[in-house]
């Protein structure tokens, strides 16, 4: 069928399991060939064909709520709702969300793209009906990496004690995100295997009930006898413990399984947990066959061989430069350990688990456990690094404060993705960590102008030991610069002036560096002279070059790709009126104070004015106040 | 003996049953002795005598590490490290602190005040020990409440699949800060009953091996058996299938039974649970009696009679004017549901609960979980309610950013105990929210002048429908202002003048309002005329009334007790900068870049400089400085 024309999963209710699977066919033929142009989440979505074709047949959308958590594998539920055709716009600017959106569709009822979230919003969901006396069913659909996440074991914990009708689909696919970690893991693999053994629980209950025994002295132990019996037999007894009913293990790939224990779910009261194993990739063999999960998320490729198209770049990837730093300063140090929350790959980390088995700690989606973690590391005189990403840090905020900070503890954050991130778009943007990272005591927070500056900065951060100590960096590649043979201790607090000027200063780091220096030219041509500052310490500020500026009598512009509500640009105001210093006109450049959309950064940069040309005219309007206002006093 | 004399722990090695148990019973006596003049956590530490003597008895303190989950439980240890004769001045200024503090003992090597770290910081350390070749044991003690937190079970996961060497003592008591909820407490709930079928356990194996299948057909299960027998008799499974040895229930009460079980746990390889059982307030009737957990944390009181001696108050206390408010809208309104992470008695909630059984949800410690479930309800058109305390609202940064703020949803947030707390010290201080909460897209955040102001605030917010608002308020109470008797929607980012002036204005809200009203009236006797103004929108700001201020050149002082850093002040001057209004001096009052410790409010107002003192000589600093500018404008 034409997948363009589908305008709701109605036509689903009639159709039988030889039309779902030709159905499904077609849908992974839809996903590999849309996907190959512009990229995108190609393995999880081929993951889960069938089982969103199952569920949209069973349960009515949307009525009956379905949450994905992460939702980088609701493409399918995308298309059976009605947004085929808009799959050329798959996370472009403007275009279609690579995450379920609620102003898409009404199917959308729920916006993910952090994990771990889909069960404490289904309890939500399901209060709320139950308030309303109302009937709908809420379903979520969990990965087994994200359900390792607190919220959604807090979320599982108190499920499980409420008793509401609400279904777990547990999406067990042997190839998450990162190599999946912890004891729940190795509880849903015992459950995987153990479906062999199914067919001898008759034949042992039988067994068991011809022990006289249990008809006289044990009788009292009936009922626990029975759960043990269970817990040997179905495996299930994790979740049944916890006061779910457990359904499964289900062939994800096979429609009749998966129909007969859906349905079965759907007739059950109380919360059901059915686990469904899926494979990632499925149907489409460069996927299925990868072992490093790089078609989790994926560039353009060429279908038919599935090729990787290499994609235009600069220098290494920020990610690699701290990776590579990391595991060069780790040789000599032995102080030095690193911890990732599941980004093992994403953060670059696997060349250094590789060198160092026993140094790298990839702790599953646990963002709050690695950063508490790090701290009790740093009690012990080691030398704790935590790896991150900006927009997961955000998970880790109270830790950060109360364990690291608090204690005051010798942390180096190393935060990937700071600033605008592109198609993963608004959940994923790092555009916060200034701002919730600048107002916690004894937090020193630095950005490099590139990637030597970078590797520096590392070093710098395993050098401090007077307190934390983070260092952000972008998304994406470095300009390709010379690296130092010798790393630099850079001093902390310490600016860098990169172009001498007095009409003007620009204070600003990283990613923002180079339209600051392009808007220097222009503004040198136009007879303007501007003095940039890489303000590579945004806590603490370098108060000797501020205060200088204060004297020279010379007008600032701060520009940040962060939040500019409490971010580094108030933090130069706040300088400044501690030093009472109301002459000097400052301007401040940076991310407004909404969600920003997906879509390419550079596009994004445009949309807020955050381009060389705004900051050509915003600095031209700095000086002539400072004109003005020289001719007011004179 | 004299407790005062106890230098170390190491006199405890030599002593036996019987000594133990008096020793105990002297340190019980102490403890409701000094606890008596001025609080203490009482209840908790009563419950743990026997488990901290018999603890610190095996284990080498301080190269043996312990870690106090929390840590309002850690008294009995804080005398047996030599700190008994500073018992007078616990929790007061510059006194003993109620949580263990590095900075007090070798002996403390983990700070604690929030729940649910210590595993994480345990694992740390482990990971430390290992790396570095050395054996000490690591020993976390964390409550049945505290287990539910989000990162403690990310913490188990991570241990269990580890294999560390790691002791946890899971202090299981039946009356922890609230109620415990959670399918995590039935699973213990079963545990501490099934006690009595261990005796049963060795008959029933005899047994099962006599059945002739076991031999045969049957022996690929052999395994699995064994762990289902474990399962079946023992009732540690459920962490057993994590990966721990699970070691109980045993009776913390009874000084054998905790020798025996943690000398085998000191002995077992790999991560160890062992379940002890006590009783919160063991030893004390009024506290062993209590049901309502007021001896949890309590007041001065009569040691005799277990009579609570009533504080000072003002008017009635803020958590109660809000519970109550709740309760009243609830009354017409069924959109309304209140959500606590187990702060119902805390937060005064005990009869609204009552009130609207259905409506009230203690989610137990899991703040993640509570703020997403309110995201959730909210998107099913209800008006939930998450009452949190502001330190505690940290652990929620990323829930309130990512699902409730992102998706611009009708959550009301109740947020306790904003600005100084006193007595609990660095680790509750509520003064980082403003600076957490305000870079936030699509997030109101307000605080009231009074207990009336709050009350018309909380109608406002349930009233409100453009996304979620916050309103914060302080610990105790108020000031027996009457209460309005309809409710009055306060207009969104509305300020209020309080009194006229033309010379300065003061910008305040909620706390600090009467310090500044004072210090206008000192201010008028000298001839200066202050404009005071009840800022009680934090965001949005009333830029009107602003712009105001910018138009008649009137200078600004900020008085906020909160984080100066990114915190409301800052809010002043980013609109300033917007507007390019350099001409206005600006001054901001509130709390330094550092931790506040523990002591009375009014003692550390002073310590900071927020007395109404310091707004009188700043105000006329910035009157001099306007007056002076005008000079050389002129």
């Amino acid at each position: 069928m034409n997948l363009e024309e589908i305008q709701n999963p109605q036509f689903l209710k009639t159709l039988g399991k030889e039309e779902l699977e030709k159905l499904a066919a077609e849908i992974r033929e839809f996903l590999i060939n849309k996907l190959s142009v512009n990229g995108g989440h190609l393995g999880p979505n081929l993951g889960v064909v069938e089982l969103t074709l199952v569920l949209h047949k069973l349960f009515d959308s949307p009525s009956d709520k379905f949450i994905w958590d992460v939702g980088h594998q609701a493409y399918v539920h995308k298309i059976l709702t009605g947004r085929a055709s808009q799959f050329d716009t798959l996370r472009q600017y403007k275009g279609l969300c690579g995450f379920p959106k609620r102003c898409e569709s009404e199917h959308d009822v729920w916006e993910t793209g952090h994990s771990s979230t889909s069960l404490s919003a289904a309890m939500g969901m399901a209060i709320a009906r139950d308030l309303k006396k109302s009937s709908e069913k809420v379903i979520a659909v969990i990965g087994d990496g994200a359900l390792t996440g607190g919220m959604a074991l807090e979320a599982l914990n108190h499920i499980g004690h409420e008793k509401k009708d609400l279904i777990v689909i547990l999406n067990d696919n042997e190839m998450s995100i990162a190599p999946n970690v912890g004891a729940l893991h190795n509880v849903l693999g015992r459950m995987r295997t153990a479906r062999k053994y199914n067919k001898a629980k008759d034949e042992l209950e039988s067994l068991i009930r011809k022990i006289p025994a249990f008809g006289g002295k044990l009788a009292a132990t009936a009922e626990r006898l029975k759960d043990s019996l269970k817990y040997l037999l179905v495996s299930g007894m994790f979740f049944e413990e916890l006061g779910y009913t457990y359904l499964g293990p289900v062939d994800g790939h096979d429609v009749d399984d998966l129909l007969e224990n859906l349905s079965y779910a759907k007739k059950t009261k109380g919360p059901v947990i059915v686990h469904v194993i899926t494979k990632k990739g499925k149907g489409y063999s460069p996927a299925e066959l990868d072992t490093n999960d790089n078609w989790h998320g994926v560039g353009p490729y060429k279908m038919e061989s599935g090729e990787l198209i290499p994609q235009e770049k600069g220098g290494p990837s920020y990610s690699g430069i701290v990776s590579d730093t990391l595991a060069e300063l780790s040789e000599k140090d032995e102080r030095i350990a690193v911890i990732t929350p599941a980004m093992t790959v994403g953060s670059k980390l696997v060349p250094y688990g590789k060198k160092f088995p026993d140094r790298l700690f990839d702790v599953g989606i646990a963002e709050q456990h690695a950063a508490t973690m790090a701290a009790g590391m740093a009690t012990q005189n080691m030398k704790p690094v935590l790896s991150i990403y900006s927009t997961f840090l955000q998970r880790g905020y109270d830790q950060v404060v109360h364990d690291v900070a608090r204690q005051n503890l010798n942390v180096l954050f190393t935060i990937d993705r700071s600033g605008l991130v592109g198609a993963d778009g608004e959940t994923h943007q790092g555009v916060f960590d200034i701002a919730f990272l600048r107002h916690i005591p004894n937090m020193v927070l630095m950005m490099g102008k590139d990637e030597n500056e970078l590797r520096n900065m590392v070093y710098t951060g395993i050098q401090y030991s007077d307190g934390p100590i983070a260092v952000r960096f972008a998304r994406g590649n470095g300009f390709g610069v010379p690296l130092d043979e010798e790393f630099e201790k850079i001093p902390i607090g310490s600016w860098e002036v990169l172009k001498e000027g007095t009409d003007a200063a620009i204070l600003t780091f990283g990613t923002t560096i180079p339209m600051a220096l392009k808007a220097w030219e222009v503004l040198a041509k136009q007879g303007i002279s501007v003095r940039v500052i890489n303000a590579r310490f945004i806590k603490p500020l370098d108060t000797e070059m501020l205060n200088s500026l204060i004297e020279e009598n010379i007008p600032i512009l701060t520009i940040e790709e962060a939040a500019l509500q409490g971010g580094f640009g108030s933090a130069v105001l706040e300088h400044l009126a501690d030093e009472q210093a109301f002459h000097i006109p400052v301007d401040r450049m940076g991310i407004p104070d909404r969600f920003i959309e997906h879509g390419s950064v550079t596009k994004l940069l445009e949309e807020i004015g955050l381009t060389e040309e705004d900051v050509v005219k915003r600095t031209k309007a700095l000086v002539e106040r400072r004109n003005s206002k020289k001719g007011m006093l004179t």
